[in-house]
């Protein structure tokens, strides 16, 4: 055929214009440089030792992360963090949505690093992969100690477990430790277990009220008042004062009916206003006098060496349930003999015999 | 040596009297009795499902022995019960030391022997093996329930853990709605996890109060009051009856602070004598109430069926750290870890991960 002719087919395709290249070549030098920078694990120490914020953030991102060689990576840093961690006081502030936690913090947190010390503020929220960081996401609400130089927030980590949350936090404290932080507030948000998941990682456990919020029933029956060891009502400003008055009497009479505390020591009601920064100081003052007395009588470092033994167990048989339950066998099998149980056709004891028996086979 | 030197010896024995033989012929005819006597688990069966009280008094003894060769005996017997089980009204009573739950007890059994009904009375209470059975262990405080020919009681079962004497207790339910018992109360001492753990056996769970106790608080702190689908003012005689009276009001108002339950049923409060037999009536009333609003919305049946698939994951839970926690290596390397994690050696997640990876290589 002439030229001619095929270029008049319907099977002809036109010359076009030059494709790019399909890797770009400035993108490429970009992540290059990226890794480059990427820090290894001995530097991030010897930048968390020396108080570098840059550094102490990278390496809580890496524990945050899910990716193995991130985690395998972490737990080099906090081997490394270790033996200069644990010099902190740790104080957990849990209050219903309302009460004015991140104002407190703030104010409180000022008070603090006023006073020369050095103040790291995380949050424990296992909600916050679906809310999208609910407690401290929003760092624009402690717009004045998120610009301290000697306060560092971070928010909750993301995780789908409370367990994965919590032990992000704990790690996070030992990084923010050996990065010189003196005093560690955790915050929870007022809801579900993960006030007991602070609880058990705390020095002291503050509890922050409102008067007239009518909610002290659901505090009592949480098992929250009996873990405070001071209660600080919050908005005690105004037209509240007599009121808030009130509820610390009340709160006090109350909190008497709660048997002795083991640390030997007797919870405290306190008034404050975060807005009009009142009464803070107080709340600072209740604090020492609890870190006195247990440092003196040992209570302090039992009370941390029983939570570590805690966590340690906890983790254990966390992982002893997922190894089961993710067990290909098991799986098959345990949606059989629920039905087996449910319709009665086994009893559970036996039902469960039956699967660990295979289990551990 | 001539016979008498040999007598003079000092050497020498007298023949002494004829000793008797090791084994007693009429200890051994006993036990060979005894044994032909031990009925079989089919024997166990048919006599239980001929409604025979001693058939069903000898399974629940193998139901609760520690002997292994019992327990598969035990084990036959309840699969054999099974498909007749099921078919009662489980009712949990707690209420702390006091209250007059023996009393009451035996008031309410009485009440509902005198109707046609057959009950049943269990306890759980993980204690009893130090304190002897301190419920229901003394069967003369139920002097007139234990007269009944429609009324079976048993004490609580010896234990050291109360996942053993729950498991126990809930195969001992299975065999006494196989042997026509239509109504089984399991009572429980006021204190610790038992009531946790009888509530998530019964189909109804009433709280037995006294006005005036002072123990309001209490009730709420421990989620008891929350669980309770009834509160019963007991001991509303005499001069008792205007407190009673006004208890039930603030019992009233108290238990409306409580998110609704899924059962659809809103908890009642009520009053009673149990000494005067004043009532009663009531009680069961409200309990036939609930069981006719539950059996309509279907919340009976999946609340059993929920029941039992918990109590299969408990089994296989407790199982599983009882397998670690025994485990000879696990034994050894867990006390130093222990010590690890207290001295912050190392953090509790990766002493954690060490012994795991030992246990599961």
């Amino acid at each position: 055929m002439s030229k001619k002719a095929n270029t008049n087919s319907a099977l002809h395709e036109k010359d076009g214009i030059p494709q790019p290249e399909s890797i770009n070549k400035s993108s490429v030098e970009k992540v290059m440089l990226r890794r480059r920078n990427q820090p290894s694990a001995k530097e991030l120490i010897a930048g968390i030792l020396a108080q570098d914020k840059v550094a102490l953030s990278r390496a809580i991102t890496l524990v945050e992360s899910t990716n193995l060689d991130h985690l395998v990576k972490a737990n080099e840093i906090i081997n490394g963090c270790l033996p200069h961690a644990n010099k902190s006081i740790r104080i957990g502030i849990t209050g219903v949505p309302g009460v004015g936690k991140s104002t407190f913090i703030e104010a409180f947190g000022k008070h603090l690093t006023s006073m020369g010390k050095k103040v790291a503020v995380l949050a424990v929220d296992p909600s916050s992969t679906i809310s999208h960081g609910s407690i401290l996401g929003d760092k624009t609400r402690m717009e004045e100690l998120v610009k301290d130089e000697n306060a560092f927030i971070r928010p909750s980590a993301s995780g789908d477990t409370l367990g994965g949350v919590a032990r992000k936090t704990r790690e996070t404290i030992i990084l923010c430790e050996a990065a010189g932080f003196d005093t560690i507030i955790i915050e929870t948000v007022g809801v579900g277990q993960s006030e007991t998941a602070v609880h058990s990682m705390v020095d002291f456990f503050l509890l922050l009220k409102i008067s007239g919020a009518g909610d002290e029933l659901q505090g009592i029956k949480r098992g929250i008042m009996e873990m405070a060891d001071t209660i600080v009502i919050n908005k005690a400003d105004g037209d509240n004062v007599a009121k808030a008055k009130l509820a610390k009497t009340e709160f006090n009479r109350a909190l008497h009916l709660f048997p002795a505390k083991s640390s030997g020591w007797i919870p405290k009601v306190t008034t404050c206003s975060a807005f009009e920064k009142t009464g803070i100081d107080n709340v600072w003052k209740i604090i020492s006098e609890y870190i006195e007395l247990v440092k003196g009588n040992n209570y302090f470092d039992e009370k941390r060496q029983n939570q570590n033994q805690f966590w340690m167990m906890e983790t254990i048989n966390e992982q002893l349930k997922n190894h089961f339950y993710n067990h290909p066998e098991i799986i098959t099998l345990l949606e059989q003999n629920k039905l087996d149980v449910a319709s009665n056709k086994k009893t559970p004891f036996s039902a469960a015999l039956e699967l660990l028996s295979k289990y551990f086979k």
